[in-house]
């Protein structure tokens, strides 16, 4: 494919889904990528830079023109723009903007540049159509016309009044099945979901999911419409978050790919081994402090795993609950204090199932003395209702401190949990059988 | 509210958005919230039935009278009515959909149940709009005209050939701004992004994602057009998938929610942690077998947890990064053995630095004597040399026999992931202490 036919390399890739040829370009490497881009004319390039890899955009961006890079930006959505242009530097990101041609698309992108990334704000395009409330509808379809090379996908027309506040939405069905020198204030629904420009991208996914939107208007604190966001952006969001709660649970300290280099991976993974090693070599230090008590009885080493195993197991399924909950944002009825009471019983029926059933199998399987086999179920049963207070209560006090609370499924925790369980295993041993 | 005020629940219901109602219905009991709908007219208590949780919904269908749900369910989208349906048993259900009014609505009904509840045929709704490519833009207008009570959401127009074969797609703003007898074949666009019946949700989601679709045509064997997905069901979709994939890591057996009894949710808990328990009373068995030696050197005990934590934490890291990749179904460029490798070399870079920190530590910090050191260094680099293989292959093989991979983050394989380290520790021991 690569061999410098540029014609060919124009036909096939015009009728092809600007989504496909990114996944293709995703293949070749960066001089490759940059050359059929170039091939291409300079809508069809934005609309495949847009599609492409973070990675790779940025690899693609940094080394071409400024000029080059602002013919592209051109025909983007300013909320696209803003994605691509907040990965330069401030002032490449001036100079890049100070080459565009149209001055509304370089107003807006200079207006949302403001915003912060992760808010609505940030998340938000220019491009939307809004009709005024003393419109009719063919006043409103003359404005689609004039808007519709700018917004790609009509979804609701959003309706305001003389001050630019928003009122509420009609949709494009409405329009055509209404008479010509209809009022729009006849025909619009004046339901006003809209989210605030700070509000956190993950609030607004969670609004957009709840009324089954695809769109939704984003207004200043004067309730003045300033933006709208599309359903297509917000499922990024909801995968970006679902995948940085996975890696908070499951230990890796940075944004990492299978597909990045060993040495990266290998870094992102460290940390967090580091804190385990630390907590097991911790963990080797309150051993040692027992080591008479191990020494007169030597089978206590042996459930060492087991009992570290359980308060493991325990902490993560009883903070992936609640981080459950916290996430759905569902109203609480519960009080913490009740949610703290439920857990304790659920951890009640589970330690004393789980500690009698050790109970049984250390005193009739391995034929140790019963007070052995109390020893090691009594531990069972305080390690389960400790690492499920632990669970519960660690994922609310983050969430309360403003820290994911999917890192208390994670290393930090367990490892933690770890010791406790381990601390609380010897003292139930010393005790019981008088080491 | 509940004091029997009719009128005044009619209206402050009807002002106010489904979502909201159902949420607020979602906090009364079975009984209020029945009484609630009895009161609201079909229409709205339709609407409201959906967007109650699925534990509601069961509780309100089963206490409904059949002519009485069958009311509401004439006002529903035919996919809606599938989901409501499916919960109740073949006779019932049978029944319900006899007393439907709209003969249409139970036939479609009738299709959908046909098809896999997980499937795109059982996701479709069959209200669309679909318009012949020989029609003129004024006989689309009037089809949308007809349809405008059944078709709530219009995102595009799918255009057909005379044997109802998908063609393609035309946007209602197209429609708008084109002249009144312009012929659809002229103004279509003909990417045929379409999912047969039979495609995997998450498949379908995926490809609606990558597309940035905001609906979705589904077709069958012949190209037939058939239904068409939208994306509020999609987002349920991932949402569901999200929460499957977090459950299975963390080993809830079922899908239970902070809000179920507690008997239920200690049911859902006691399986993975019974497999817990056995795995440490086995780890138990290995240590015994060892016991003369730990006898000898007792402080080989102290360093259990620590390889047993790292062994736990290196596998849900390297499984993670797997799922997520075979999760993004990305193209996979590299071989199943290139990943061996890849997974290989990053494992030898975390043993090493994690090994030697170690055998630091026990030297320096504990005092212990320097080949001691060494043995409890070899068996970290050694366990997560083993972890990292288990956490790559694993989730690999899984998902070759269609199990979902997020499964090997959880518990039963962490326990594996446990004995194996547990053996490969005092086998290193036994070697290189000569016990």
């Amino acid at each position: 494919i690569e061999a410098e036919d540029k014609v060919f390399i124009k036909e096939s890739m015009e009728g092809a889904n600007e989504a496909d040829v990114a996944a293709l370009l995703d293949e070749l490497d960066m001089q490759e990528a940059l050359y059929v881009l170039r091939v291409l004319d300079d809508e069809l390039a934005a609309d495949i830079l847009i599609e492409l890899d973070e990675d790779d955009q940025f690899k693609i961006i940094t080394s071409m023109e400024h000029t080059e890079l602002a013919a592209l930006i051109d025909h983007m959505d300013s909320d696209d723009a803003v994605d691509i242009l907040n990965q330069l530097g401030v002032n490449e990101r001036e100079d890049v903007i100070s080459h565009l041609q149209e001055k509304e698309k370089s107003a807006h992108i200079l207006d949302l540049l403001r915003y912060d990334e992760d808010s609505a704000g940030g998340l938000m395009a220019k491009e939307f159509i809004k009709a005024n409330q003393n419109w009719t509808v063919v006043q409103t379809i003359n404005e689609i016309r004039r808007q519709a090379e700018n917004v790609e996908k009509i979804y609701s027309i959003y309706v305001v009044d003389n001050k630019e506040r928003l009122l509420g939405r009609v949709s494009l069905k409405r329009i055509i099945l209404s008479a010509a020198d209809t009022k729009i204030a006849d025909i619009f629904e004046d339901d006003q979901i809209s989210v605030p420009t700070h509000m956190r991208q993950e609030e607004v996914a969670e609004i957009m999911r709840k009324y089954d939107l695809e769109s939704i208007p984003v207004v200043n604190v004067k309730n003045k419409l300033v933006g709208r966001i599309t359903i297509d952006d917000i499922l990024d969001v909801i995968r970006e978050q679902s995948e940085e709660d996975i890696q908070a649970m499951t230990g890796l300290s940075d944004d990492v790919e299978e597909s990045d280099s060993i040495f990266r991976i290998a870094k992102a993974r460290l940390p967090w081994l580091l804190i385990g090693v630390v907590g097991g070599l911790m963990g080797a230090g309150i051993i040692d402090f027992f080591e008479d008590g191990l020494q007169k009885v030597i089978a206590l080493a042996s459930f060492i795993p087991l009992v570290a195993a359980t308060g493991g197991n325990v902490g993560i399924q009883s903070s992936s609950l609640v981080v459950q909950t916290l996430a759905a944002k569902s109203v609480f009825s519960d009080t913490p204090w009740q949610r703290f009471i439920k857990g304790f019983l659920i951890a009640l029926v589970n330690g004393v199932v789980l500690g009698g059933f050790v109970l049984a199998v250390v005193v009739f399987v391995y034929k140790h003395e019963f007070i052995f086999g109390v020893t090691i179920g009594l531990a069972m049963f305080c390690v389960v209702l400790l690492a499920s207070f632990m669970g519960t209560v660690t994922p609310i006090l983050l969430n309360r401190f403003g820290v994911n609370p999917a890192i208390a499924s994670g290393p930090f925790i367990t490892t933690a949990n770890d010791l406790l369980g381990l601390a609380v295993y010897f003292g139930v041993a010393m005790l019981l059988l008088n080491l």
